[in-house]
């Protein structure tokens, strides 16, 4: 047991390490060689150019004003400054919710920190309950709990109403936050400006027609069931091999304009080997080979493009189909088309940034196998990862490494490596599982077959928000593997399960403390320095860097990361409900995260990172979802402890708890669920009666005409090259009056630094340049 | 222990009763006087009127044809003679896929018994563990079932092979019956002829406004919203008093036929008294009396009615809203309207039969509060039922007579009622408690704000089943009151619960056997015997008939029932699953209970029952989702009983069983649950081209105009009254060229025996007869 010592000295070292990274932030941020690091989202959007022109040459890399150290936490008022709406310009209507989530947990645990500082704490501490067990592994933070009040006593009243007044707040908080949410989505889909998203639906299981084409197939379908709305459409292509070429050329583009700057500044030619990363092979002069290589790839992705737009084998059964109106747009999303429901499947069609190109053909029945295999796996993946860690760490031993590679053993019998291997491996090889997880529930929601990188973030949220539920928080309550759990848990019976998580929870208060402080305060801290990102880019900038571009990409924003930022979010919402009842102690503690975090995030989303897409906070009933499900645990929490307690007068008074909650939950579903589906007819009637009324010769048709390109296509259509054109003309024969005007360099997204793995391999294409036109 | 000769004995007295329910109603169906009983579809539809025309007296009421009686189980082939198609024209959709209910447990459990009497007879006749067990209890059933094998024997691959086939079986034949039955539902919905409901979307919870009334508010949000497509709408009055006062007015003219008939009869002016049931009171002139309360009441429904149409507080937030075509009412019906889901609900409207008008103008948030209410009060019904039960069977008894009514204690001495009322009386108030249970469960669907009759009946049904499944399956195999199982079931491991019914499910086969025979075939052949609607049509006849409308009104058809009769059949679905593994002895007796209800009820809707409405088989996910429960369960229990034999090797083995028939469930409902929900647009569009093809000049406005008036202002609108005129003048200014011609007599249906309750007070009105205008 820990006494209030040992976790002063715990929080003692991790504010110590907190400040330190703010102080090790406070002077980075303002050198100007970090500019980049810190500031990247200024440079995506155009507004902040690099600080090299004129000056010393020093003050180029180096902040020599000593009045700009002195006030070192002022980023944290001007990160609180921007207002709201503001913030939505800047960064997207998803950013600002997602801090809203902090927000509400400053709102949920305030006030219930205060009741219950002000009420059960009192009733804990002036208790005797633990004295008279003489319970020597008792601390002091369990005098403040609830284990220290008598069994049987009367006391328990207070904690049950508590319980109550804490659901009643919660609820009530939630409830209003939905309304908002719901109202500023809604605001934000009405009065932003024209997207190609608000016109365009997506099509997915066209079924084959032996008669016609996909294209004249959509068309003609639309044409009849959606008479006088329908507008245009797009087909999608299968251009994965082209997209690999076009990267491969790009790359190759690259070099050739490093080796011309190098002539230029050297006036000699470059010459290289052809070898494996030119460090053998024959010498050839760089410049003549890349042209001859990327005329040679030019050509490749002509004849490519070709049959990609040729071949109607490379077109998928799956089509952007766009409408005249927002209203013929919302129609068809919301509507069945045909007597087969898995057939002509209709959905809003995501964000052109946010599309997931290689999941949109999957056909209806085989996206319902993936997923039952999926279930199957996350459920394995949940509940026996430990078997295949175990299994790595049993040969990352010592015995292990001498079985499997002998000529290894005088080099393991050196006392350093032994050691290292015996004390580090086991747990880095838990540690590097634990980094990759993410990753790895993001292969799987890909696997699934969502078309959406938002949703995909999405499903990964909520699995590794299953996965913590199981393994962070019940793994450590009851301190077992998740299979012993889940073994013991169909071992028991139903009402005994609360009961042992109730016994536990008190005395796991002070791990959960500290747990609070280590993952929620140093690295939340640490989350603003940057630290990889910062590494990352001078490495690059030193020796990989050629070409302003290439500055460009050195840059690594990263984004929020929902699926692994929001689920962790969630683990102390789930600890602070839990603790509010039983030791109101833990909520100070996570107070301060929430409100550090805040903070922290608050500037990271102003400075640094880079939305990859916008989906009009649809997370939201997720984030609502997943708060109900931490307030029913807590209750049926409270209710085992309290049976442990004897309370059985007061106890059953609890039962009424879950039910309302879960009704709550049920009538938020119904209140406010829809309006992060579906787009209100009414509202898309306004904006097209106003439309209409403010620009009555819009040529839509031209407007929409690009939005859905595979980025692929797209990006080619920006380069400078001549076999473009015919690509062009061949895509589309119609005039087309807008054209795009893109300024591609400054708004390349680059892939996040959390959710690397969300961006698909296509990604970097701008797509917001679109809504600038006039 | 029954043995298998006590099943025999069994069998043969319910055989037998079965023969006699037949026989007897072979000779009573042939009497001319019991027409009426027995063939009422065909007098409602008006294609058979009495035979009293000419002949001789006795032949009125006597058949004396000698070969009639010849084959006396003739109805049985001629029920099965109408084809498919034409059964659909004669009773509907509804009641041709109730039917495939019953052949949908014949095509599942035929080829089942035969395997399981190929594969696991043999398998369990030749092991010997009960005689190794030397268990003195076990019957010659035992041995045909599971219970033979010894314990870890590797028999048990056997049962698990033949589970798996089982599962797949149903689970094919399941997904075969879905795809029929939708694609039955969307060629009904196509093929047939225009109906009201076709164009017309009901809308709840619209907002109050200040300026506007419901009417002119609910034409501008439609034309604003809807361009194009809107047509006219329908306001839903508050009509619940002026529906009294109708149903008055015309007893008081039945009356009055009544007497003036009379007069003409015997030449002398009836009189009457004034005072309660005619039998004190002053003498008055019985014509004159009811002249002149009729005429009173006239004015009062006269005032009434003005009060209803011109005050706008009786208008209600609800409103029947048309459109000019099909597409655009399935656009309506399935998109959202405003920015707040909760406002401007729309949904399909019901068909005018169909509507539920009292539940119409529930706002949103009270439907949620009252569905939480109902869901806790069906919990309590269905656990705590026992309690007030036994309250009342303690009254019941002789000391609680005695007790409370001591001037009773003489009569309660007699030895007859003393034997009764030990014997009987608690029996009788269970059994009480069971008869009223669908009209409770009625009465808390109606309480839940349900809109149409058909949703109240299938929200029943699912209530029934589970309080079914509880009371009957669980109650029956666990041999202890539902409160008991729950409070085991909460104590108890969870995975010692299906180990528990696992251990009881062979023990109860025979106890299963037998309620099969009285339950399923005893009380099926029963029912075509229609002896309630038989007894009370011939005291009705005798006693209170005094118009031809009233001998009309003395038929009582009844319906299907569905919220009754689905669990019913549902149940057996769950013992065959159940006990296909365990003992197929039981099998061959489920079947003969299908083939035999599916005969009489084929009969039984051919030549009696009248539908109430029609839904065009909106039930059948339901019955598809229950049948797939029926064989989760029955998996759960396999697995729980070769626990029990500790077939450890093969057990795990069935797990994967449960996993892929959910997966399944899923697999079906996304794949053609919206073929019960939506209409697809295709469908719309293509009847909505054909129409404006072959009726260009249609004047639907006209057509639509009275379809969903509430069906008290209709009733009036037929009748010869002068008053209503200026109602019809009140209701509606515009033209309106299609008059109704309805012939209300001939087509007035009659609310249901069994589900009595279901029909709405003001339900004695034809919607029909608007279908066959030109």
């Amino acid at each position: 047991m820990t006494t209030l010592g040992d976790i002063g000295v715990a929080a003692a070292i991790n504010i110590g390490s907190a400040f330190l990274f703010f102080l090790a932030f406070a002077i980075l941020r303002l050198q100007p060689f970090n500019d980049r690091v810190y500031f990247p989202k200024w440079y995506l959007k155009g507004l902040r150019t690099d600080p090299v022109h004129g000056g010393v040459f020093v003050r180029k890399f180096v902040n020599l004003d000593w009045r700009a150290y002195l006030g070192f936490l002022n980023w944290m008022p001007e990160a609180l400054r921007m207002p709201e709406p503001e913030l939505i310009d800047h960064a997207g209507l998803d950013s600002v919710v997602y801090l809203r989530i902090y927000l509400l947990g400053l709102k949920i645990f305030v006030p219930i920190a205060f009741l219950a500082w002000i009420v059960l704490v009192p009733v804990n501490w002036t208790s005797t309950g633990l004295e008279g067990a003489k319970n020597i592994t008792s601390s002091n933070i369990d005098k403040l709990s609830v284990s220290n009040v008598h069994s049987r006593s009367e006391r328990f009243w207070g904690h049950i109403v508590m319980a109550y007044a804490f659901t009643f707040w919660v609820c009530y908080i939630l409830l209003k936050e939905y309304e908002k949410v719901a109202s500023m989505r809604l605001e934000f889909l009405a009065t932003e400006k024209r997207r190609p998203d608000q016109f365009t639906v997506l099509v997915r299981n066209i079924p084959p027609d032996p008669d016609e084409s996909v294209s004249e197939l959509v068309e003609h379908f639309f044409m009849v069931n959606h008479p006088g709305h329908y507008l245009t459409h797009q087909v999608i292509y299968d251009a994965n091999t082209l997209a690999k070429l076009v990267k491969k050329k790009k790359k190759l583009q690259n070099w050739l304009v490093y080796y011309r700057n190098k002539l230029e500044r050297t006036s000699e030619r470059p010459e290289m080997k052809t070898g494996f990363l030119g460090l053998w092979g024959k010498k050839v002069d760089a410049i003549d080979y890349h042209t001859t290589e990327i005329d040679k790839l030019s050509e490749e992705i002509a004849s490519e493009r070709k049959k990609v737009t040729d071949d109607p084998k490379s077109v998928m059964p799956a089509a952007f189909v766009s409408f005249k109106t927002r209203w013929g747009a919302a129609v068809c999303a919301q509507t069945q088309q045909t007597r087969n429901p898995t057939l002509w499947l209709t959905e809003w069609a995501p964000e052109p940034r946010d599309v997931y190109w290689r999941n949109l053909p999957i056909p209806y029945f085989s996206l319902s196998v993936r997923r039952l295999i999926m279930a199957v796996a996350f459920f394995f993946l949940t509940f026996f990862f430990m078997i295949p860690i175990a299994f790595v760490q049993a040969l990352a031993s010592i015995e292990g490494i001498e079985r499997i590679a002998p000529w290894l053993k005088p080099l393991v019998s050196v006392p350093f490596i032994k050691s290292f291997i015996q004390g580090f491996l086991p747990g880095i090889v838990l540690k590097l599982f634990l980094i990759f997880l993410p990753t790895i529930l993001m292969i799987m929601s890909k696997f699934e077959g969502f078309g959406s990188i938002s949703s995909l973030e999405r499903r990964s949220a909520s699995r590794y928000y299953l996965f913590n539920f199981v393994n962070i928080f019940l793994g450590n309550v009851l301190t077992g593997s998740a299979f012993q759990q889940l073994k013991s848990f169909v071992h028991q019976p139903a009402n005994q399960y609360p009961i042992t998580i109730g016994t536990a929870i008190p005395l796991k208060a002070t791990f959960f403390i500290t747990y609070i402080m280590v993952d929620g305060w140093a690295s939340i801290a640490a989350e603003v320095l940057m630290l990889k990102p910062l590494i990352f880019y001078h490495l690059k900038n030193f020796f990989l860097v050629k070409t302003e571009k290439d500055r460009e990409e050195a840059m690594d924003p990263g984004s929020i990361g929902f699926n692994t930022g929001e689920p962790r979010i969630q683990l102390y919402f789930l600890l602070g409900l839990v603790y509010a009842a039983v030791t109101p102690a833990v909520l100070p503690f996570i107070i301060i995260f929430f409100g550090l975090a805040y903070v922290v995030f608050r500037h990271q989303i102003i400075n640094v990172y880079n939305q990859e897409y916008e989906s009009g906070a649809q997370f939201w009933p997720d984030v609502h979802g997943r708060i109900v499900i931490a307030l029913t645990v807590s209750q049926i929490v409270l209710m085992g402890l309290l049976t442990t307690k004897k309370a059985a007068s007061s106890t059953p008074f609890l039962i009424v708890l879950p039910i309302l909650t879960i009704w709550f939950y049920r009538y938020c579903k119904g209140r406010f669920e829809p309006a992060f589906v579906k787009f209100p007819l009414q509202e898309a009637m306004m904006k097209d009666t106003l439309e209409k009324a403010t620009e009555p010769h819009l040529n839509l048709k031209g407007y929409l005409h690009n939005a859905y390109i595979h980025p692929v296509f797209k990006d080619s259509m920006d380069d400078e090259d001549d076999d473009d054109d015919t690509f062009s003309n061949n895509w589309e024969t119609e005039s087309m009056t807008v054209r795009t005007k893109r300024h591609s360099q400054r708004h390349t997204p680059l892939p996040s630094r959390i959710s690397g793995t969300s961006s698909p391999p296509q990604s970097p294409f701008a797509g917001d340049g679109i809504q600038n036109e006039p």
